[in-house]
Parts: C-alpha cells; sequence; structure tokens
C-alpha cells in the first residue's frame, strides 16, 4: 500500500549545487574566527530523530503532544534555570534563538507595564530595537562608555526625566562586538535613584550566558541579582547546527499572554506555535556530554588563549584588547581582505576574533602573521565597516 | 592540536531517554491520521550539512553570507512566487513556521497602515490573535458561516462602522480545523462597498497554499487576486522534520522595516534575525524530488481518499464531510480513545483526519471500525473538545 516519497531525481545541476554548498560551507567553517557559533559540535547520534515530524508546539511544562520532546525541552529548561539561578516558579522554552527570547522578554514587560518604556545601550544587538518597534514600544539609546558598558549616568538621567512612566531595560550579558556587560546593580542604582518602582529588566545574555555561569565570582546576570527574563543562544556557546536558543522568565508573567490552542485544548504561552523538536534534544545532548566541567573548560581555554593572541597582537603593534569575562578580543577593523578570508565581523570601529574551541593556538598565529602583512602592504584596503 | 568535543558519555538513564523518545515519535507516527504535517519525507541525503553551522541571517536576496544557504533559499522563494502569482518585486524568506509568516505580514501591514483595524473569522488559527496582540493592533472577530467560512455580511457591516480606519484582512486560505477557504473576491468586495480604499489582506495559507496551486480552477488565493502577503508552512504538505514555512509579500511594504545588522553591515528584514540554512534546503530538495506532479498526485489522491473515506463513515452512520478543496474530512467530535489512538485535533465540535500520503486505505478501514465499535460502546466518553 505504500506510497510515494520523490518521484523525480535531482538532476546534475542541482547535484552540483548541493555539492557547492558543501564545499564553501567546508572551507568556511576552517577560517571562522570571529563570528560566536561553536563550530565543535557532533550530533550524528541523534540524526535518526530527523526521520520524524517532531513537534513542541504549546508550553513545554504543560506538554502531553503526543510528536514531541517536551519531556527532553523540560531537562534542558532545568538546566539552564539552575544556572541562572531562577526562581522555583520560572516558564520559558527553547527558541529559534535569541531575537525570539528577547521578543519574549520585552512582549512580557510590555503585557505588565502597557505604559512602558525601554531603555537601552548603543551597543545592543540591532534586534532589540527590531523588536521594540513589532511591539510598538518607545524607547530611549543610550550612550556607551569606554568599553562598551552602557552610561549609568545618562541612564539615571532619562530614567529622571521619564519617573512617571514603568521601564523596561535591556541589560546586554555581553554586547555583540566587544563583549560588554552591563552592571545590572548599577542599573537597579539608577532606578531606584530615579525613584521608579515599576520596572522590568530583560537580560540579553546570547552568548556570555554560558560563559558568567562557569567563571568564579561573575558580575551580576542571574534571577537572584535581580533581573526577569533572560534570553540565552543555543548556537553560540555550545554550537548547533540550527540556531536556537532558551528563554526563561518568572512564572507570573507568563499569566499574562496564555492563549489556548483550539484543536488540541492546551494553552500556548510561546511566540513560535509549532516549535521544533530537535534542537531541544540537541541542546540536552551538547550539555549532557560536555557537563559543567567541560562548559568551564571550553571558557577557561578560551581565556588563555585570549591573552596569547593579544599579547602576539601586541607583538605586531596591534592595538587589541578584551573586556575582562570575554572570549572576544577586538582591534581597529581590519582589512576587507582578512575580513573575509576569516570571517570576522566589525562594527563601531573593531573587529573581534572569538576564543572558542573552533580557534586554535597555530591558526591565532597564522591570522597574526595574515595581520601583519597586511599593515605592510600599502594596498590594502581599511575594511567599509560602520565607524560610529 | 585539535580539541574537545564532548569528554563524557551519555549515561544509562540517559540512554534510555532517547529511546524511549525513538519508540514514542515511531508509534505515533504510525498512527497520526489527524494532524496536517506530511510524515512521508527522507532527508537522510541531506544530513552531511548538519556538521555545520549554517545561519541564513537577513535577508536572502542580499545574501553574500559566507555561511548561509541563501542561493537555495531564493530558489525555493522563487518557487513559491511563481505557484501564488507573486508580482516580480515580491520579497520574502524562509520562516520558522506559519506564525512567523503571518506576523510577518501583519507587522507590515501595521507599518504601512500604523492607524488600522483588523477582521478575522471565528476559525481563525490562535497565532492571529496571538500575533494582533505582539503588535498592538485592534481587532474584530467576524463569526462564520455553515462550512466554516467568513460571513461576508458580517464583515461588511463592521468594516462600514469603521470605514474611517484603513482594514486589515486576514484570509484563511484553509482554516485549521474544517479548513475553509476565505473568499478574496467577497472579501474585496465586502471592503469597496465599505468604501474603504487603504487596505492589506494577508492570506494565511498554512495547509491549503499547497493545495490549490496544483488544482484546476482554484478559489482565488494569489497575488494576482489582490493578496498583499501569504504564509505557508514546509512542514504541513511538503513535510519536514523540523517546523519551517514561507512568507512573501510585495516588495514596496518591506522598505519601512529595514534595520541594518550592525556587525556585518547588511540590512535585514525578517523578524528572525538568525535562521536556520538547513530547511531552505529541505524544501528545496523536496520540490526538485516532487515536482509539480508529484504534488498534484499527493492532492488528487488525498482527495480520492477523502471521498472513499466519506462513504465508509457514512455507511457506519457518522455524518462526516468536507469543503470543496480539502484534503480534510471532518466528523463530529469522537472519543477520548480515537483521539488518543490516531492523534487527531478536534475543536468546534469536530474532530478531523487529514488525507495525506501517511494515511492509506487500508488505515481508513482501520479507523471505521475503531469508530463503529466506539460508537456501539454505551462507555465511549465522548471527546472533551471545546464545542464552541
Amino acid at each position: 500500500m505504500k506510497h510515494f516519497i520523490y518521484p523525480h531525481e535531482l538532476d546534475k545541476n542541482d547535484k552540483e549545487k548541493l555539492d557547492y554548498l558543501y564545499n564553501k560551507l567546508t572551507h568556511n567553517t576552517k577560517y571562522y574566527a570571529g563570528y560566536s557559533p561553536n563550530t565543535e559540535f557532533n550530533y550524528a547520534d541523534l540524526y535518526k530523530f530527523l526521520q520524524f515530524s517532531i513537534n513542541n508546539l504549546g508550553d513545554p511544562f504543560i506538554g502531553g503532544n503526543e510528536m514531541s520532546s517536551h519531556g527532553i525541552e523540560c531537562e534542558v529548561l532545568n538546566y539552564f534555570a539552575r544556572i541562572t539561578n531562577a526562581p522555583k516558579q520560572f516558564s520559558g522554552y527553547v527558541t529559534n534563538g535569541s531575537t525570539e527570547g528577547n521578543l519574549y522578554g520585552l512582549y512580557l514587560a510590555r503585557k505588565m507595564y502597557p505604559n512602558t518604556i525601554a531603555y537601552f545601550s548603543n551597543h545592543t544587538h540591532y534586534s532589540i530595537p527590531k523588536n521594540l518597534d513589532i511591539l510598538n514600544i518607545p524607547y530611549f539609546n543610550i550612550e556607551t562608555i569606554h568599553n562598551g558598558e552602557m552610561d549609568y549616568d545618562l541612564l539615571y538621567g532619562k530614567l529622571q526625566e521619564n519617573r512617571d512612566r514603568p521601564a523596561l531595560i535591556i541589560a546586554n550579558i555581553g554586547t555583540t562586538v566587544v563583549s560588554a556587560i552591563d552592571n545590572i546593580d548599577k542599573i537597579k542604582a539608577a532606578l531606584i535613584n530615579a525613584n521608579i518602582s515599576q520596572y522590568f529588566i530583560h537580560a540579553d545574555a546570547a552568548f556570555d550566558g554560558m560563559i558568567l555561569p562557569f567563571i568564579d565570582n561573575p558580575p551580576p546576570f542571574r534571577f537572584s541579582d535581580g533581573i526577569d527574563s533572560i534570553a540565552i543562544s543555543g548556537h553560540k556557546l555550545i554550537g548547533s547546527p540550527i540556531p536556537c536558543g532558551i528563554v526563561l522568565t518568572k512564572k507570573k508573567y507568563v499569566g499574562n499572554i496564555k492563549t489556548l490552542i483550539e484543536y488540541v485544548d492546551k494553552p500556548d504561552t510561546t511566540i513560535s506555535g509549532s516549535r521544533n523538536g530537535i534542537t531541544p534534544v540537541f541542546l540536552w545532548y551538547a550539555i549532557k556530554r560536555t557537563g559543567d566541567d567541560g562548559f568551564k573548560k571550553i571558557v577557561y581555554d578560551g581565556f588563555a588563549k585570549a591573552e596569547y593572541a593579544i599579547k602576539k597582537f601586541k607583538k605586531f603593534g596591534i592595538n587589541a584588547w578584551k573586556n575582562e569575562h570575554s572570549l572576544t578580543v577586538v582591534f581597529p577593523a581590519a582589512s576587507k581582505k582578512i575580513l573575509t578570508k576569516w570571517n570576522i565581523p566589525t562594527a563601531y570601529g573593531y573587529s573581534q576574533i572569538t576564543l572558542l574551541p573552533k580557534l586554535t593556538y597555530p591558526m591565532i598565529d597564522e591570522f597574526c602573521v595574515d595581520m601583519a602583512a597586511d599593515i605592510q602592504d600599502p594596498n590594502a584596503k581599511l575594511s567599509s565597516a560602520l565607524m560610529y
């Protein structure tokens, strides 16, 4: 009685397109020095789950969807709840990435305080103003100090001017380029000094949300430090072929957005609706097989390599630096040639490399040689990166 | 020099959890009669791409991201542009599913007409009111007529009352449960009669967007029929282990939302930010290997099976019916036992089966035997489905 999978073969031209893509990705993965995804993952044991149409629709903690991996998703969320000191009554889900996690946190804030104004630094990821525009929330952009952190005096000034309105603060737990961490204690002090009692702090911890839990004496970033929601990426420090992330919040906020999924008679508390059930299994697998000790090793190995890289850069006269808890080393914008070979992001006048396992010591050496050659080449053009 | 993948093995308990999930999904895929995902897919040829951290961040037509499958994504979008008669100047991207596609269409409508009011029928998917709430767009819920279509007289009445405000109409190109198709011609007539010239029609074509292009004389649903944006799911009629979809719109609307991705110096025109690059490759592969003729066969085989199922149901005294262009047969809400065995959604007093390749003739026969036994069982409880 069975059926009907694919009456046609791929033609030669189409096969070549797939080969081209495969070769391009193989090459560029080798020289992927700048961006934050960890490329050292291996989920081959789990490919067999890709024969199924898994769907994690709805609230994972209510679950019961017979084609879902909700049980495993809940274990992943419990893990993140532990490393972010979430309250016992927390809620959340595995997202398609931190843009969705950020949208979710900001949406909950607006449901709590419909009249809110948002505040964030001008080194904040572009998904924040995009999401605020989607949500129709007015906002102020706060200047940064020298290391990319929010200027808390300017924040205080704006809060003070608008003290009649609830405040939504987006704290960068690692900005995109220089990996600066906005200080939650100083943000809370500015709120208190401005006499604002109705506020919501969302932590965009896309990258550093998987660094800070594994270092000694981290700066404040947890629920116990005063945040109300947090977004962390799964495809960055952990690594995943499919962008993903988690968002966590206090359960009390989620009551404001429950809608009923009419055809399964269960509430939805997510943005997505249909959600893939495979990335929760990837994250679960990576967490189990890496362990806290494994993540700690990735982080501290990275710190050591970052120190090595900065020293090496300086030897070549390149003024490299990094923020204290960061795996990202920044330096003045490199040439187009370097950016292209090494897949390096550039903004605010800086280029960056990210000291994940993919970036080995010999690669750092090779990179420095390229940079040095470039500096001595009178024809090397500066990158066209934005200099704001 | 290399590195560090996974210092730990999974323990026995964790291995059992994966086995349990695998067995559950295997069993439930066999009895997956009701929901709209096509489970007959096979992407094993493409698993090798899952070793890479592919990311389709940003506008696929601008592309140039060295870790993306943007070229293949554009081919997928061109395919959908053809089957929906999109204008030459169209825009769009591969989404994480139709909820995101719907959010995108409605967001563009609000950017075009900030003062808009939305109208949709009460058989509309719950993602529409959820997305309208996210976007802060006020809305009216319009009653349906007997077959689940919007009541156009009631729509006209509401439009008339609010004719000073631009209108955003969400047209169901297949409602979730009874697969009713809202008539674009009648919607346009209601707008004209109410004297509203500023309007935006978004088509939620999650399932039927892959049926109507392959039948003769379809009802109006295309850009050439007057829609402004459309969302179609990839994991439904086509089939995919990861929920996905496409959204298409007229290019002129997208200019209103372009934001700059600071660290790659390219504009973003999407909701997602980081987007997986594997589902575009899955969709591309399925489209190439199925072909228009293959999709046509899935659709017409489904119509034949639906007719067979309705006749068989009636023989057992079960009052089953379907809308004209639908692959979904509905019947009065079945018992909990049936819904659980066969994974069947139920709402508005109806249960449904979906006549995709997964649902074979012998399965229809087995289903009817189960239903008949159930009817004669005085202890069988009616489903707890909502009866609104």
